[in-house]
């Protein structure tokens, strides 16, 4: 390919890096070795799956309908497993080739979810029976838990599990229409087995809901297994390579051994008996284990989720000539999209924010490794905080990437909008993470929740949890805050400085958490705790999104310094990328409904919002030249973007063009057959009209 | 259908109702006469159509690819069309059956904008020959004006049209790749003619962009006219019923007749005329009102089309069950997502905004009606003011929209993520509108230069526009501010008073306004005009947002005004709702890069805010038994929504599933096939494990 204009105006760009965005690439992808390996896995899949020509029409992308979309995703899922088992590595267990989310695949959950289940709930013996045949992949599962008509809520879960002592069997029933279990990704159509979630009922008495081991297909011939009913849900706005199903229990018997006994057993004549390790307060810190390191996956993915359609924006920018500015004179030719300052702040801004969901995301990793080890030494004390932080930052960072993700592809305008650009594929990959692996509304309450707790433990005089103790410094005078009061920021903090930001944070999460704690406490009052709760959900919603915005700035800050001291080259860009992050967070609101302008605080004069603007033009003008070496550095490959917009070269209108040829839409006479059929368009038209002829005017 | 629990508590929240929703619609749709006329046609429609029946699967919902979609499309296009012939009625030719725009159809741009152009550009002999055959359907006909590598900026277009005087014909040419022209609704596959925008060339000299009309496909066999190429763009987010396609002209020979040349023309020598009606002036203000007319019918439509999304997760939430209240006990039942207070607000606040954009889109059509009446007196003075509040809104109601239908999407949890929801098509058609008929992020540029203008206007002691009056009354002050400076509300202005919350929308307006102008007027001190423009753009942006939040407000309420005194039944809902969304509007930042936090404007005490937001628990608690008469009033069919979840029963999961299993991908065996196939799902799982029998554990 001949070099062309928006190809020279990237390699321009890419020129203009005041850093090796090679160094930052190993930060991303955990070092110089992971980097290479992880390549070398790319380089293999890609190959295998004939993906590396960036001409060449994804095939994804030539307007599949249901059933070619998920073979495709069949096709796909089969070439990272193979790897996987050929390759002997766990690369792509939580994230794809593309960088999605493997339950986007159809063997995603095998290992996600399924294997986790049977390893935290299975006895000894069942996980020396099942953990080898999903690790060899002998067997595909899922996880079951979800119903038509009950979501994350696991005591609504209507499927019963009746044990028969006469056959030494479960009974396994769908008992209403709502107790179909619904969407668990796999069942429809590619597994052969699922942990089922179901009420144990034995001797009459139902001991609420139980996990299951159930065969639900015929291996040899890949049908249902008698009893019971399975289906796809069809389309959806994305992860539509894998099928998230549908199933109907009709009275299926499974052996007693299919109940995952950790916990609880039940006897060959009934008895239900709970072992030491099922103890409520053990069961649901088990839980919460499981659920913590499925967020930590969703909350790595996120970061990458936002990078994706920023790097496609980015790129597009700097090679998309469109328009002059206001007042420019008429003969100046068009300018790059990136030129417009609206543009370069919109992109700067959200990069910062993937950048700081990156940080915080390793920050938490290693807050759970270190948890970890103290678990191993029968410590459990961080677990609450942990599960907490995890919570808010799951509901904070896929908010973030959901609306990122759309405001990067409006950023691409009309060609944004083609399924070909692919950042369709990315906003409707990113919108689905604000509501699995926990609603998000429900993930800010669980947030708050344990705040809340930790506000009863100060005021009870007690010591706070290790995790919340800098985050609650200072605290105490807001306990004795009846009003909001204001508190100026004192002039000698200047806010240029990092601590000054976070002080600033910090203010705002306090007075939030104090201003929601007295709204709740005065509620209480009058009305039951539940009733108090939902009456105060929208004071408390923006304290929990506050504190984890408070957290995120914190880890990004101490997570930079890190780097900064291994990598001096890569400290000036990552600073301004921080200080980017803070003072955009606060001048600009985000997202309507779960936070607070920190302008209400009143600490803050309109001296310093002018100050914080004017400082914001700065960095925007200093990041400018490392705007491609920032998105570069994530290190996507183009076969991994799909996008005609987003590859690394620049190429985009060639690119377009020919994908665009390429489609089969344009290979067959879909216009010959829309004019001749019946109520067709030519039933409309009668004769030709000034056909390329001199016509009567 | 026997009733269930669903529908009996849809049944229940419909009784709750404090108004007739009738005497609504009639309000929504322009009165009695014209809902009973528009219920006949889309009667007619739907049942030609076969889409009455609720409980069978949508054809649009099958899982169809490329080309199915577009025929279907056709088959939707060719019913409303034909509805309008057999019944003398122009209904749909600008928003379809399912309240789309009609550009959703490969029939909708004829109307919409190829007869609007030939119309504005024609000759009266033009129009004589061409209107008609557009009326009659015989001619199909798009718009070409955008190009592969220039949007909007008419200045950037490459294709020319070059006049041949000896042969008396203009040759069309696209010079290079990028001067292809793409996106246009209908050229792919659907129109027999376009307007096309090329730049006239005669003796040498470039005229710039002229309009002209230019058959592209043959009528009798539909192959594309030799000498231009054609094809289909592909998929897009939404819009897949029509072909927004390309066009790559190779020297076409037209008729010299194809030029619309009401405002200049070529004479048989090559001479170039521009009439008196083509003075610059003259051609600027026409091509203004066909952007104003477009744009009043994107803003209509954003009502419908934000109103659409609410009606489904409003009556989803009516019978969805799911979780309970944190703190409840474990045995209380679940219950509907409405009692959750977070939902409850977004929900109602999102419906205050639909209603917002209503009565804004009406006000603004009165305001266009009356200067067509100005106009037709030779009076034109208006056209400025209503331009720049139609770009503003655009912009406004278009964001709002697709915001807001996502949020709607979201809160129907997982199912919202379904395709047969109805929720992901209505939110990825929503999307579209930010972009396309002016940009919002050029809109709001251009309603601000307007504002500036007429700034300079009072700095010069000159009059006002008259519809600037009232807005810019009691800015002089802000003329003499150099400083930010704070203006407390006065403790006599209630905050309940409507009148109050007009004055903080207008002090907000003001405030950014002067701020906007003041930092402009500083940064043209050492730069050119279009770099200070550039410069200040992110404080620009806010204030432009600023005053069309305060033009909603005063429609709004002027508008309900108007409709209480006629239905006084109504004025207590509707005041409430106005209410509701001036004070979401303060309390709720909004979208994140086009506005300001009205917490910064220092009128406001954290008194005040308390305030407002105990009053907006007031107002939601008043307007919950209303909400489903709320979204009933806007009269969708069952039909025009395609949703599993938003019928009017309220069937949900009686409906989905029922859907769910005539989808094709649960009629044909594709888990065989996908375990079957080469490279397929059984050549990994060995041999059935536990299936149904006792196993060795």
């Amino acid at each position: 390919m001949s070099p062309n204009r928006q190809m020279a105006l990237m390699v321009q760009a890419r020129q203009a890096s005041t850093f090796d965005p090679t160094l930052l690439t190993h930060i991303i992808h955990d070092g110089e070795e992971n980097t290479s390996s992880r390549r070398a896995a790319l380089a293999r899949v890609e190959s295998a799956l004939g993906i590396t020509d960036t001409m060449q029409l994804p095939h994804l992308h030539t307007g599949l309908n249901r059933r070619e979309l998920y073979l495709e995703g069949l096709r796909r899922g089969r070439a990272i497993v193979t790897d996987m088992l050929q390759h002997n590595h766990t690369r792509f267990v939580n994230l794809t080739e593309r960088s999605q989310l493997t339950n986007a695949t159809p063997f995603g959950l095998n290992f996600l979810m399924f294997r986790r289940t049977i390893n935290l709930q299975g006895t000894t013996e069942q996980k020396r029976y099942w953990l080898p045949l999903i690790d060899r992949m002998e067997i595909n599962g899922c996880y079951a838990q979800t119903e038509l008509g009950h979501g994350s809520h696991v005591r609504g879960i209507e499927t019963t599990a009746t044990f028969d002592s006469a056959a030494g069997e479960f009974v396994l029933n769908s008992p209403t229409v709502t107790a179909t279990k619904c969407w668990p990704g796999g069942l429809g159509l590619s597994c052969s087995h699922a942990v089922v979630a179901a009420r144990l009922v034995t001797r009459g008495v139902d001991h609420g809901v139980h996990w299951f081991v159930v065969q639900i297909r015929n291996i040899s011939d890949s049908t249902p297994i008698k009893g019971v009913t399975l289906g796809d849900l069809g389309l959806k706005m994305a992860y539509n390579g894998t099928c998230n199903g549908y199933a109907h229990f009709n009275l299926l018997r499974v052996p007693g051994s299919s109940l995952l006994a950790a916990h609880a057993q039940v006897l060959p004549d009934g008895t239900y008996v709970r072992n030491e390790a099922g103890a409520p307060e053990n069961l649901a810190k088990q839980s919460y284990a499981t659920m913590l390191e499925v967020r930590r996956v969703v909350i790595h993915w996120a970061a990458f989720g936002l990078a994706q359609p920023l790097t496609v924006a980015t790129r597009y920018a700097v090679v998309r000539e469109q328009g002059a500015l206001m007042f420019s004179q008429p003969t100046v030719p068009e300018v790059a999209i990136l030129e417009y300052k609206t543009q370069h702040q919109r992109l700067l801004t959200l990069i910062s924010q993937a950048y700081a969901i990156l940080f915080a995301s390793k920050e938490l990793d290693d807050c759970f490794e270190e948890y970890q080890q103290e678990k191993r030494e029968g410590k459990l004390g961080r677990l609450s905080s942990i599960h907490a932080v995890s919570a808010g930052l799951k509901a904070w960072a896929t908010q973030a990437v959901a609306a990122g993700a759309e405001e990067a592809r409006k950023m691409c305008g009309g060609h944004g909008y083609l399924v070909i650009s692919g950042l369709p594929e990315m906003v409707a990959t990113a919108c689905a993470a604000a509501t699995f692996e926990g609603e998000n509304y429900v993930m800010w309450q669980q947030t708050l929740r344990y705040l809340f707790k930790q506000i009863g433990v100060l005021q009870a005089g007690k010591m706070l949890d290790c995790d919340m103790t800098e985050s609650l410094s200072g605290y105490q005078k807001w306990l004795q805050v009846k009003e909001e009061v204001s508190h100026l920021l004192p002039e000698s903090d200047q806010l240029s400085e990092p601590a000054t930001l976070l002080k600033i944070f910090k203010h705002h999460f306090h007075r939030l958490l104090s201003a929601a704690h007295f709204f709740y406490s005065q509620q209480t009052r009058t009305s039951s705790p539940a009733e108090a709760w939902n009456a105060s959900l929208t004071r408390l919603l923006p304290a929990a999104h506050a504190y984890i915005e408070y957290l995120v700035l914190k880890f990004m800050q101490r997570r930079v310094a890190v780097v900064g001291q291994a990598q001096p080259s890569l400290l000036p860009v990552l600073s301004r990328l921080t200080e980017l992050f803070a003072l955009t967070t606060i001048t600009n609101p985000g997202p309507s409904f779960t936070s607070t302008s920190f302008a209400e605080d009143h600490i803050l004069t309109a001296d310093h919002f002018l100050q914080m603007r004017a400082r914001i033009d700065e960095l925007l003008a200093a990041l400018l030249p490392d705007i491609i070496a920032l998105t570069d550095a994530w290190d996507f490959t183009d076969a991994s973007l799909c996008s005609a917009l987003g590859c690394r070269d620049g190429n985009v209108y060639q690119r377009l063009m020919s994908w665009t040829k390429q489609l089969p839409v344009n290979q067959q006479d879909l216009a010959r057959e829309a004019w001749a059929i019946e109520g067709g368009i030519g039933e409309f038209l009668r004769g030709d009209i000034t056909s390329g002829t001199k016509s009567r005017l």
